[in-house]
């Protein structure tokens, strides 16, 4: 017997819930499996992760600037022969300039950093910060992360003192916080999304969640905002985003804006939350002065789509010097985001300009992969519009959609009969019938009694959503 | 006033102590800074970051088949021109092979993969234990990590159950563990090394520190080891392995084999806790099967030093299923490791063969950083034996010499003026003079009333090991 058992590891590990790479994605990657390796028992011929924002596990190329200068920060010696490059390899000479900057820069792609990251890094970011939001920003509040979710573990390790420490999370929601608070023994305090409002915030939702968790005794310090939205696809509003940060300043929220599909809008503008708690600190002086803000980014989506490098970052406006001293320390215990990773933060926030050699293929990469995920969304979506019991807002942004599922009665009593929800059975039938896997609603919280899945819509073609359909149908004609 | 405060955030963070990236290392980026600016008033030309084991922001070289690897995996588009690589930019073929089986197996560096790692990766390092050790290993049981310092994070999540379960961690350590069970709030139960056999481990010290936890109340169910030991420089017997080996299958403890500097080993062999847990199974049926043992390996260090990579791994033998699962789902929540790392990882354990085009190259750069490493070991050694009131053993591995220093009365006496250690006024005073950036015994642990540093032996040339020795022959002078 093994000293280590279910009942005697740490129970939060244990308590915590992830689905997003639960069951169902398990079950995708056997059939992969089994598919590799000839099997053709299967119903269908390919598995369609659906389930995961991994754009280049599907159709999405990486942007070649990008690739062009890594290659170069990862073996330096291809510099020392710039004719070969920029004539038989057609590399434009601002990839050479940038890899040069870079390597002057970390040195090595190979050394650990600074714990907080390459401070010409953070120069660069403040500079995007500048430029996107129209305030300056200070390098000195941008700490390099392994993608978006080690900034998220960072924030809340600070931020979680005790089991009645609250957060306001929205549901439904990207599970890592529900998870990210199970291990940190925490108390989620979960606000709903206003699905019929396009699934935006509603001050009155969030008010009431955070009311009655304080009659239960609970600390609630921080608000989680996922803008666009995850799993929900939505874009919120100005006046939604002044609102929560009003919120905010009355009751001293800490506020963690997750903008990591900040570029995947499709409708109206992205405005960060910087910009507008920088807006309302210039309107009403000093009524938001105290408000604490993290924004979070990622290379993981956008058009950037590279979520293996494990890039991010994530800035602090208004946080306490003491404080940032504590989370530079718990930073520094894991050493630095990984340096290639770093670097490409870099690139993402600081890409070519028009006019330098090489803006044209990167404006022409970049612009056909935002017009193929909106093509795809829409035509997802108009495939939802056509199914029974189906409800789907239109796309507004991020990589998902959400729609709501109505099953017929006897679904649910199928599904009860196998101990699961009715969400959970019709997304296994759905990926034993056609090999598209999603997940379901409940993994992301909605509200009692509706249903929902979540899907990306980055597998290229059509075929795939031809195959949701049929299996719906079916599904409908079987349990009607 | 902020929300977040030193008072009221996380305590478990503000307990945390992480002296390698401390006060010295931040003054010391700070004369970094200045000298780089032009400053001239310090009275040295160069800071000397001999605080952490960093080979490639000092003069190691990356090996080149690595990055001649990774530089195609980061742009693919480079293997359409074949003729190029080889003929204009000297690639070998065994370069475009190993590129193009990893693009295969991972699809693009940019797609997250598998949550505990690429598949084809997991048995490459299957393969490679089985070379190294002489016994099979089985690739379900490995997991890939960002660095090794992410799996010890992982592994002490599930293993840290509440303030009572207690980890028996070596003195000096590493402070990754300490600092670890801190934001744990688990207990480290500390056992000292034994200075006067070369650091090696003291089975009675250990059973001392068992005993006496187990009398507090402590659930002591695991034990980490650090071979070769950090910051000590020790490389264990086989004698000392079985020794903790035989006390974990008596007491049940889950062993952490921390072995990141399996490579860096002067004298001696290098022995795996796994081929010897293997062995002892042979030997001696029944005994020894519950162990359950975690070793962990990472890019970082030995003739890689591909630290700024983050690429990591940990295999686990005896570990029960459904711990297992929960080990899967805990590293699918921070999605997973960096995928260029990943790759690093299989390059390491799987280097060009004799005969194979870049075997010759590859082996000569092994080599020399091997043979440079031992040199600059020695130069610190014979220059730590000349110096007055310093004791230090032969060199034996990993990156570091940890000597012990005794100072003048005097010296103890200002450091109390200071509110500092011994040895961290030491420091610092070494800091200011020279540029050379060491870090304080008082950082690992260390007998009491026993004053050390730890120093790498990775800076190159003798100039500062001489300014060492300067130093070192005033502060006796001004405080004998």
């Amino acid at each position: 017997m093994a000293r280590l058992n279910l009942g005697n590891i740490n129970p939060h590990v244990v308590e915590a819930k992830y689905a997003v790479r639960g069951e169902l994605a398990v079950k995708s990657e056997e059939y992969r499996a089994r598919l590799r390796n000839g099997d053709k028992s299967l119903p269908f011929a390919e598995v369609i992760s659906a389930n995961i924002g991994n754009p280049q596990q599907l159709d999405q190329k990486p942007i070649t600037f990008f690739r062009q200068v890594l290659s170069l920060l990862e073996n330096p010696k291809l510099l020392e022969h710039e004719d070969v490059l920029l004539n038989a390899l057609a590399y434009q000479k601002d990839v050479l300039e940038r890899a040069k900057w870079l390597l002057s820069q970390c040195g090595s792609v190979g050394a650990y950093s600074a714990s907080a990251g390459v401070p010409a890094i953070k120069e660069s970011i403040a500079k995007f910060l500048e430029r996107r939001d129209g305030f300056p920003a200070d390098p000195a509040h941008i700490y390099l992360s392994a993608g978006a979710s080690s900034g998220v573990n960072t924030l809340l390790h600070i931020i979680c003192a005790s089991p009645t420490t609250g957060v306001l999370v929205p549901i439904p929601q990207y599970p890592l916080y529900t998870a990210s608070l199970s291990l940190l023994n925490s108390t989620c305090v979960p606000y709903y999304l206003d699905e019929a409002a396009q699934w935006g915030t509603s001050l009155a939702a969030i008010k009431e969640s955070y009311n009655k968790a304080k009659s239960d005794g609970i600390d609630t310090r921080a608000i989680v905002i996922i803008n666009p939205g995850n799993p929900t696809g939505a874009s919120l509003s100005e006046a939604d985003i002044r609102a929560v940060l009003e919120f905010a300043a009355e009751e001293k929220l800490v506020v963690l804006a997750d903008e990591v599909y900040q570029t995947n809008v499709f409708v109206g503008q992205f405005r960060s939350f910087r910009q507008i708690l920088l807006t309302l600190q210039r309107e009403q002086p000093g009524r938001f002065d105290a408000v604490e803000l993290a924004s979070l980014h990622s290379v993981s989506k956008g058009m950037v789509g590279e979520c293996g490098h494990r890039g991010g970052y994530f800035d602090l406006l208004g946080f306490a010097p003491e404080v940032e001293e504590q989370i530079y320390k718990f930073v520094s215990i894991t050493l630095c985001a990984p340096v290639i990773g770093q670097c490409l933060v870099e690139l993402m926030v600081n890409p070519p300009r028009p006019g330098e050699p090489s803006f044209e293929l990167y404006d022409r990469e970049y612009s056909a992969i935002f017009g193929n995920l909106r093509s795809r969304a829409y035509a997802l979506y108009e495939a939802f519009k056509e199914m029974e019991g189906v409800e789907c807002g239109e796309p507004q942004g991020s990589m998902y959609l959400f729609p709501t599922i109505h099953v017929p009665p006897r679904a649910t009593e199928a599904a009860r009969a196998e101990g699961r929800t009715p969400d959970e059975f019709y997304c296994i039938r759905l990926l034993e019938a056609t090999g598209v896997c999603v997940v379901p609603g409940s993994g992301f919280g909605q509200v009692e009694g509706t249903l929902h899945f979540r899907t990306t819509f980055l597998a290229p073609g059509t075929e795939w959503i031809g195959s949701i359909k049929k299996f719906h149908r079916e599904f409908f004609d079987k349990y009607r």
